[in-house]
């Protein structure tokens, strides 16, 4: 089989002014980069705001292997299943043909980071015959939205530096008589807006800044700093979760990023750099329109990671997709514990749009190392034996997929299993995978997804009971309501999410509990930062897990974004790269093609 | 008046591709970005190769105040200029015409860096009725090409902090076991690839990476390390000097990142990290086609600073401009010591393309600062009383002139003097200047600009002399040829170039240059990196200084850009914010229109 890159440059693309035209769009609402990009104008969603909504179907996963189990290969391959299935049905079914576009199902996909890009994992375009086209632009700087967010969040760093240093330097009633702005006073120890790269770079986790030479000030003044990888950044969140132009404007204004001397919150708005870094901003707010291999009309806005950060694509671009389209395929990222629970939690709080159904992929290996009976470690590769049959380790694995559907119908929301089928796997142990579904209680159906082999046409069954799905009628509640105690919404989390038996704060996690309550911020949503490769906190945990405690080291304050970051276990806010990583095997040919990106 | 950005907003302009379709350009040699942006591709220039190369001329100034004299304003305003001089006189000229193109005029201009944007100096698209538009596209990301380079030059960093760290970790020989690599043994004292990032941020200057909570080494290994600001990264030389993606590739694979245990170089390709940078920047090898507020072709392309790099923009540019245009328009930054320096002996020697004329921006207000008879202090609004005729001032200030109108010439490239007219400068004055000029025996003219006000029709008898001076037969000498030695071609920049009487390398230069000698990097260019403020390298020296030193306190060498960098006196390469920065003015209206960028 051809490689990714190389199943994209032969696949003819449609030109994106048709696909823009074809989805409803007018001229003056979107602006082509290019041949096969298009950044999609607000003003869109003033003109299609009355249509009706359409379904929006969450992709989320078992607990995966550090190597990812197909979530976006599979989002990508039901979006085009539903397409053909629907185009198929169009004269059949009772709402669809309802909008006068030829499209009737769109995906909404992150950005990827570069850093996995160049690091482990490799792109996010889905694979094989299921990718978002073209597949280097979208995995490398796409439209330069995550270049605009590390900008904007980098202006802040440096404007807060500077005012500590100007500050400092003069003295504050110097300041003030020289400058004509009040001192902000700001408490350099009390810095909470750390920088951000969209590197895998741990050498920068934890650095000083303002390092002079011998008896010079001119740098600044020395203090603690670290970069987080840009997916983490609180702009990122907000870019996600800000519904126009205006409301980003606001939430930026929002961000506290240090403390003054008598431990008042210091904002960007105090900085008078809230307008820049929005300004900044103004290009990404706009989502990104591609295309699928077979021509699905796909928007590719904000990348926040969901281990590390909330984990969803736009409130912005699902809104317009839902009025453009049927149904609207979006993914969460790694398993439901952890983009799905933002998904309901987090995102659908801010947007009031809760999904109507959510697939849940798994693989035959991501089961058989949820046993336990493996050797797995993360950066290391998966042992050979994991792929051989083994229906002990099936079945022991198989309670971690029970998890995610008991977890997933936790929320009212409806569950279809996708088996990501890979070549080693036999009819067997699909087989036996099946029928340990089918048993269930739930509301649960499983069908098989062979998008990467066939693309859509391998997810046309995975259609039809997606659609079947997203007929129930809704009855979706979140775990805690936003005027729960911040206290109430980690355990909600915790507890009834994860299914823990216990939440132990740090004492720094406390003392910040309290201060955030008292300063006014206790009315927001909580996000969790955690391993991805167990619902537990601890990442060698498989499996469904009982009995355990849930460890938050450290609370961070995101006021602009709208929630609490609890910081669980070990969890990093910055990768690292691995000994050979992914960079490796990139270069350009004689041709000036790229190789080795997949 | 109106704002620089409520004049472009209100100009109609021309559809992007109407510009490139009178250009010649075929409609698979650019790719639109947007209504007003393209992307040029280099296969244009195989198919333009053999047309008749055009006229360069290269924009450079007097010594500068800090606040700039207006060469990009007056570069725009020549530009428009020629366009409505040619085509007056299209039928009557001898070699104009002779292309099958409406558009006998192209400017070359370099992408503004938003560190300057959001610090002191504000944007840099030329000013008032003689601006790159859309300004604010110019002004912020443009195509994303400042951050290619971001992202390529710190992906190196991270490859060389991952390389440190895990061989140190495993142990030479057990890293070379585990991977099948040769251990590259980095010492991580002799690291010299600092990082970068796209704004003035003092307190990035000196930093230490890798540090870590006691007793752990998870982050890597401790360090003293910094950030650049983008615009001198080495990769941005290199942007501007490649002349093909093939020519990128290799310039990228030569660059020297660090030395190993024992002191040999360590190179990109060494680290297998040259192909992911340069596919990193494969789109960023585009010239980005925009055009003046006039409708005249512009390519925006690379930003280096020309106090602090090479100063100039791409050659790959002039090479499309020079072969579409009859004449192109392109500056070198700062005063003629510094960017046309540049232009002639690094840029003009890699291209084989010598500037057909020289035009030398002076206000009278720069002038009167070359008095010496003024208290100017950089991070200090310009005291009032300059802008008061003082014929005495203007007089001794002349001396600088003087001195740029002789080192044009030095180089056997005839001048123009624009005087850049600001709304306060009397008509005695400018009179006074224009006979002061006359009475040299140079080859020299001298003409009014008021672009600012007046757009193109402000500088129709500066493009009129123009046209005349390059009749001129060309006898272009750079001041050294390559295979000089380091120290000889250091001299003829200091000695022969700035007029300095002797030139002293630090110890550390000195063991440098032994160095680079023995391992072969003596047969580069050198490019210095000192003070725009004055020819010499004190600020404060004003006028046409004589018998002072040039300090060299440090070499850096840049084997893929090809040169060697003299760090001359204290020029720092992170530029700081000051007390009240230009960001504080930015904002987006209750429109989302951008407000407060000039």
């Amino acid at each position: 089989m051809l490689s990714d890159i190389e199943i994209c440059r032969i696949t003819p693309l449609t030109p994106i002014d048709t696909i823009a035209t074809q989805l409803g769009l007018h001229t003056d609402e979107y602006q082509s980069q290019g041949a096969y990009k298009a950044k999609v104008s607000l003003n869109s969603l003033k003109r299609i705001h009355s249509q009706p909504t359409g379904k929006l179907v969450v992709v989320t996963a078992i607990t995966p292997t550090p190597l990812g189990e197909g979530k976006t290969v599979t989002a990508v391959a039901l979006a085009q299943g539903l397409a053909l299935s629907l185009a198929k049905n169009s004269s059949a079914t009772h709402h669809l043909a309802s909008k006068n576009n030829k499209h009737s199902v769109m995906a909404c996909i992150r950005q990827p980071s570069m850093g996995p890009v160049f690091g482990v994992k490799g792109g996010a375009a889905g694979g094989g015959y299921s990718q978002v086209a073209p597949m280097e632009e979208l995995n490398l700087h796409l439209t330069g939205d995550i270049h605009a967010v590390t900008a904007a969040h980098n202006l802040a760093s440096a404007a807060i530096d500077a005012r500590i240093y100007h500050e400092q330097r003069l003295g504050y009633e110097h300041f003030e008589q020289r400058t004509e702005m009040k001192a902000l006073r700001i408490d350099a120890s009390k810095v909470v807006w750390k920088r951000v790269i969209d590197h895998n770079d741990r050498a920068l986790r934890m650095i000083t800044v303002g390092k002079n030479e011998a008896d010079k000030t001119i740098n600044g003044f020395e203090r603690e700093d670290g970069f987080d990888i840009s997916a983490a950044s609180e702009l990122m969140a907000i870019l996600s979760l800000a519904d126009s132009l205006a409301d980003l404007r606001q939430r930026i204004g929002r961000i506290v990023v240090a403390y003054d001397i008598e431990n008042n919150p210091i904002t960007t708005e105090d900085l008078q750099v809230a307008g820049a870094m929005t300004v900044t901003m103004k290009n990404a707010i706009e989502p990104t329109l591609m295309q699928t291999l077979e021509g699905v009309p796909t928007l590719i806005h904000a990348g926040p990671f969901a281990n590390i950060a909330h984990g969803n694509s736009s409130i912005i671009a699902d809104n317009i997709a839902t009025k453009l389209a049927d149904y609207t395929v979006t993914e969460g990222g790694f398993g439901s514990d952890m983009g799905f629970e933002k998904a309901c939690n987090i995102k659908a709080q801010a947007s009031n749009k809760a999904p109507d159904c959510a697939v849940i992929v798994a693989t035959l290996r991501a089961l058989k190392a949820n046993s336990g009976l493996y050797d797995l470690r993360p950066g290391q590769a998966i042992p050979e034996s994991i792929l051989a049959p083994n229906s002990e380790a099936l079945v022991a694995g198989f309670e971690n997929l029970k998890w995610h559907i008991d977890n997933v119908n936790k929320y009212g929301v409806p569950a279809v299993v996708a088996i990501n089928r890979f070549p080693q796997d036999t009819q067997e142990e699909i087989d036996q995978l099946i029928q340990l579904v089918e048993a269930l209680p739930n509301n649960v159906s499983i069908a098989l997804s062979e998008g990467f082999v066939k693309g859509g046409k391998g997810a046309l069954e995975l259609a039809q009971k997606v659609v079947v799905q997203c007929q129930t009628p809704p009855h979706f509640q979140p775990l805690y309501s936003l005027n729960d105690s911040i206290e109430h919404k980690l355990q909600a989390v915790a507890l009834k999410g994860y299914g823990a038996s216990s939440v132990t704060l740090s004492a720094k996690a406390q003392q910040q509990m309290l201060q955030f309550t008292q300063q006014g911020f206790d009315k927001l949503a909580v996000c969790m930062a955690k391993t991805p490769l167990s619902i537990t906190t601890d990442g060698g945990s498989k499996g469904a897990p009982q009995d355990f405690d849930v460890p938050i080291r450290e609370l961070k304050l995101c006021a602009g974004a709208g929630f609490i970051y609890a910081l669980c276990g070990n969890v990093m806010t910055m990768p690292g790269l691995p000994e050979k990583p992914a960079f490796m095997n990139l270069d350009i040919d004689k041709n000036g093609e790229i190789v080795g990106l997949s």
